[in-house]
């Protein structure tokens, strides 16, 4: 499906793997005359070489000046930050949208700093994470049958999240509109809780009697299980932090099924153990059909 | 390197992803003057058809006659049971090996059931498991790269820890040495209990209130993070109740640092948090490098 959409000059502030891609998916797909970037460190010279921007912005402000389109690809922390610096800057017809994994605390941010420009705001999350992290991990195709979510606030204009919605698509996404407080509760639960989940089988296997001999002998199995606990670890406590209270309540959840799961088994009631093994199983094996039915239904 | 090692039969119990496999890699390096394989179900036709082995047996016992390697590649808990039935049957040359997960349970079983044969026995353990099972998930180099444990008791004699030492590595494998007790234990750390935390992480995630919208929402780190928990529901039970102690052991301490993350995150300590996370990351990370390092080590 070719999408007509065009902007004038896109900026984006961040140029991570995110923010990154989002400039190589742009320029790879014509989407707009200009993509301005800006970025700490040497994110932007990086992104700039690597072409996924045409140019840099001394700063966040200068970025915008005349960006129609304008999507924040920071941290989720640092969202805030860049909202109260942007607001008197953006242009009169922008689109702003951001990428946060959370979106509960940049609502209210935005709420907060952007003033007139509050209803061309859609909070937005590409959902196309990744234990890789920076300009160098992105790639045009991150996004490709990946959900986007948009979750527009009462004030935001249909056209606008419209607008957002085809960019997603005109990028190979497919998206969605997800109010947030449900969105930061899913999250919690499909993401925030499984990466916190990681992060202490990290550190108990690293602190307990047998850290030694785990590179040489773990399989595959505990690999691709802590895979996600390479993940950035500023970028995860920020997160973690961010929606807290959802993901200590998935969290609590969790670790009652692992106290259950430990009793059933330490009692030696092998039937009882095969229905939770069982259950379990089948439900992993379902979300995996259901994963490749939905990939290969997006790629027809 | 190349392996000149030679068996005039090789007889194969159990042909799922590992039996099957070690046949595949037998005919693949020509090892052996024929394969004959036994199992359950369909498995062994499938397997013949496959070209996994050169023929079907009709029983274990039938199997073993003139053979002089014997693989007992069954899950764990019917090991005992091929073990007294073949027992009689054993050539006098047979060297004997089994490839279960655990090795406390097989090698109790063996001393009670292999009479004279016990000495000919080295038990051992090919760390090459997947989320797929059955003979038509197996390949030739699965092994490829790959621990091979072995645990020989004390009354094992040399000659055959060598003779299958040497054939695990023509099949591609790195063998090692490792006491079957200290073996139980890293592997309930490295693979059993992160397999019971999967299964609980997939029920309380099933039973919980945001079931509905995981298949839509979720990315890839959900998938990764949970592949283990589509093996084989039955295979897992065994292995988790015949290792069910050591497993308790290293689930209990999970626990404790699922609790302990829980409480930094609820508390609002961001500095505590970040060490936390900053911790598990880095020591991940750590592995990831660890294992590209071992991996092309191994392939030079």
């Amino acid at each position: 499906m070719s999408e007509s959409i065009q902007f004038e000059r896109i900026a984006i502030i961040g140029l991570g793997l995110i923010g990154g891609s989002i400039g190589g998916a742009v320029k790879a797909h014509g989407l707009a005359r200009s993509v301005v970037g800006v970025a700490t460190g040497d994110d932007a010279q990086v992104a700039l070489q690597l072409g996924l921007i045409d140019e840099t912005a001394a700063s966040a402000t200068q970025a915008v000046q005349g960006a129609d389109l304008v999507i924040v690809a920071t941290p989720v922390t640092i969202v805030p930050t860049i909202f109260r610096e942007i607001a008197m800057a953006l242009d009169t017809r922008v689109v702003l949208t951001d990428c946060a994994s959370t979106k509960g605390s940049v609502i209210a941010a935005a709420r907060e700093t952007l003033g007139r420009s509050f209803d061309r705001y859609v909070p937005g999350h590409p959902i196309a994470g990744s234990e890789l992290s920076g300009p160098t991990a992105a790639r045009a195709q991150l996004f490709e049958s990946k959900r986007w979510l948009f979750s527009p606030t009462t004030d935001a204009q249909h056209e606008h999240v419209g607008k957002l919605m085809a960019f997603a698509s005109a990028l190979g996404a497919r998206p969605a509109i997800l109010e947030a407080d449900t969105h930061d509760k899913l999250f919690a639960e499909y993401s925030h809780a499984p990466h916190a989940l990681v992060y202490a089988l990290c550190l108990a296997v690293a602190d307990g009697p047998y850290a030694d001999q785990l590179a040489d002998l773990a399989g595959a199995g505990f690999r691709d299980t802590s895979r996600i606990g390479a993940s950035s670890a500023p970028l995860w406590t920020d997160i973690l932090m961010d929606n807290s209270i959802a993901t200590v309540e998935s969290l609590t959840r969790v670790s009652q099924a692992i106290e259950h799961f430990t009793q059933v088994l330490a009692s030696g009631d092998r039937q009882a153990l095969e229905a939770l093994v069982t259950r379990a199983s089948q439900w992993r094996a379902q979300l995996e059909s259901t994963d490749k039915h939905a990939k290969s239904g997006q790629r027809d």
